[in-house]
């Protein structure tokens, strides 16, 4: 396994999605894992000051912990966390719902350091429809507000959104985007993985797919170890083919179980929406620290170097200079 | 026409929906058009805050022309404003665009005085799609709303809310919804006006409609007299029947073209949505000082007194009650 450890040591890491309990502890298991950058949500049912607010925070954390890591706004930025032993964090929104009414809070947004929103999470917002209720798909002010998001460069993220939303935000966006962080409905149904028409139909369209490994989702749930997550990579990567994949692990690290009665009920506290029921992330990559253990498995079960680096981070730099622009 | 002049006198005359320029002078033609209550409109494109401040506003108007207007809250309020010689203010909002995304605002509405809510306003919001464009229906989150608006008795309006969703919310609300201000397509084909069917089904589901007389609705458009106005009030009559039947104006009194601006556009500045045209009102009942030549025209067209009292204020006053509960 010394090869292993080195393809990872050399690779760049990304995780194309994080909503974990943000803090030094957690920044110290980003650097024992060898995390490049993260997309790291700060805002799902927030609106437009409270989201600020998380933004405030994580400058923050910027300056307490610029040991650990470091903003991520270009690709250049990605490139240098690796030359210095930093992890990169690129602010996203799991949900568009921040921006309000306001075409103007995206370009707000992105000069705060936001790359990347989910256009929806789960239910209806302004935009579109998430994937836990019936989906009437882009709005009017929808298609404006990802006309917006081109224009400044922040990626449109599709893994909570309905099919049809979904669709028609692939179809509208004339810059690549993505499923930062799902699963192929083909290893289980769930409202929330995505079929192979879908994974098609988004990398037909220059779009990407990052692969998440959230338990509830996977076809063995918590039984699951890092080969079952390695199983579905390789799912989504015969659909999608090797440009197109990346990783979005959904870690959730140090938060409790009002953190995800927050997340299951609509506006965080409306009507249920779903019940995870018990989390635990597969074996073997259970916190964000055995991050090397994903590139072993990958390695293990007959992928090369190359493409490893590619599924492991290079992917996402390439998707993410075409949207960013730089 | 001394008999039309003491019908006017003796009816409560209520109209369903006045948009306009709040003011003294605006006040004085309520009370010289004998308007005994109407459903003023304090939110369109507003946010939360923003909606309250209008409110605090129109509770100054309360305070300094208390000689002219007084607040509704209940149908004796109404009866209160008759008897006083005031025109009583029923606060409405055209888009529930201010209840953000908390059900906790229904009723801190309701606390503040608002009666009457539309679920949506020509576009989508949480809750439903308006009716300039495609509409995916209820939402989850609008079904919620709906229950809360139930609850603490705050009437659903649905004119300007898309086919689909306007036939959901019927079908949801267990008290009477309304178009408060709408024109038949019957007439005259327009995304605004309702269809037979449609004015039908909120009839059968004990439902109730303010007949309206914006110009750009109405068959001959500013050519537009008081008796076309009567003509279309007969013609939803004849579907809906004596007893769910209402006016509702849509008086703008008072507005420049700047307001005729942010009505037109998603959210006050984003996308055109239509264009009205020149406004004028028809013939006769130019302003809300003239709505005494609508009672006139009624009798004049051959409507007993005993209906004309029940199409100018009095069904409303029942289907209020039905809804407010007192």
């Amino acid at each position: 396994m010394e090869n292993a450890a080195e393809v990872h040591r050399q690779s760049i890491v990304i995780d194309g999605l994080i909503i974990a309990n943000w803090g030094r502890e957690l920044f110290e298991d980003m650097r024992r894992g060898g995390l490049t950058a993260a997309n790291c949500t700060v805002s799902v049912w927030e609106g437009f000051q409270a989201t600020v607010n998380n933004i405030a925070e994580f400058n923050r954390h910027f300056q307490e912990h610029g040991d650990l890591i470091r903003p991520v706004r270009t690709t250049a930025d990605i490139l240098a966390a690796k030359e210095e032993g930093r992890t990169g964090i690129i602010l996203g929104f799991q949900n568009a719902h921040a921006f309000e009414d306001q075409l103007g809070y995206v370009e707000i947004f992105k000069q705060l350091g936001v790359g990347i929103v989910q256009m929806a999470y789960n239910t209806q917002n302004l935009v579109g429809t998430g994937c836990y209720e019936r989906d009437g798909g882009l709005s009017g002010f929808g298609r404006e507000v990802v006309a917006e998001m081109n224009r400044v460069g922040i990626m449109c993220d599709l893994s909570h959104v309905g099919a049809k939303t979904s669709e028609e935000v692939i179809l509208e966006s004339k810059k690549p985007v993505c499923y930062s962080h799902c699963l192929p409905a083909g290893l289980k149904d769930h409202p929330r993985n995505k079929s192979d028409a879908e994974l098609r139909f988004i990398a037909e369209h220059g779009g990407f797919v990052g692969v998440t490994m959230f338990a509830p989702f996977l076809k063995k749930g918590i039984e699951s170890t890092v080969d079952d997550y390695v199983e579905a990579i390789g799912y989504v990567l015969d659909i999608v083919g090797e440009d197109a994949i990346g990783i979005g692990t959904d870690f959730t690290q140090g938060h409790d179980q009002n953190f995800f009665e927050w997340l299951t009920h609509d506006k965080g506290y409306a009507r249920r929406l779903t019940r995870f029921g018990e989390i635990i992330n597969p074996e073997g990559i259970r916190t964000i620290g055995e991050f090397p253990n994903l590139t072993e498995a990958l390695l293990r079960n007959g992928y090369s170097p190359r493409l490893v680096e590619k599924i492991m981070g290079g992917n996402w730099v390439r998707v993410l200079k075409d949207v960013w622009g730089e």
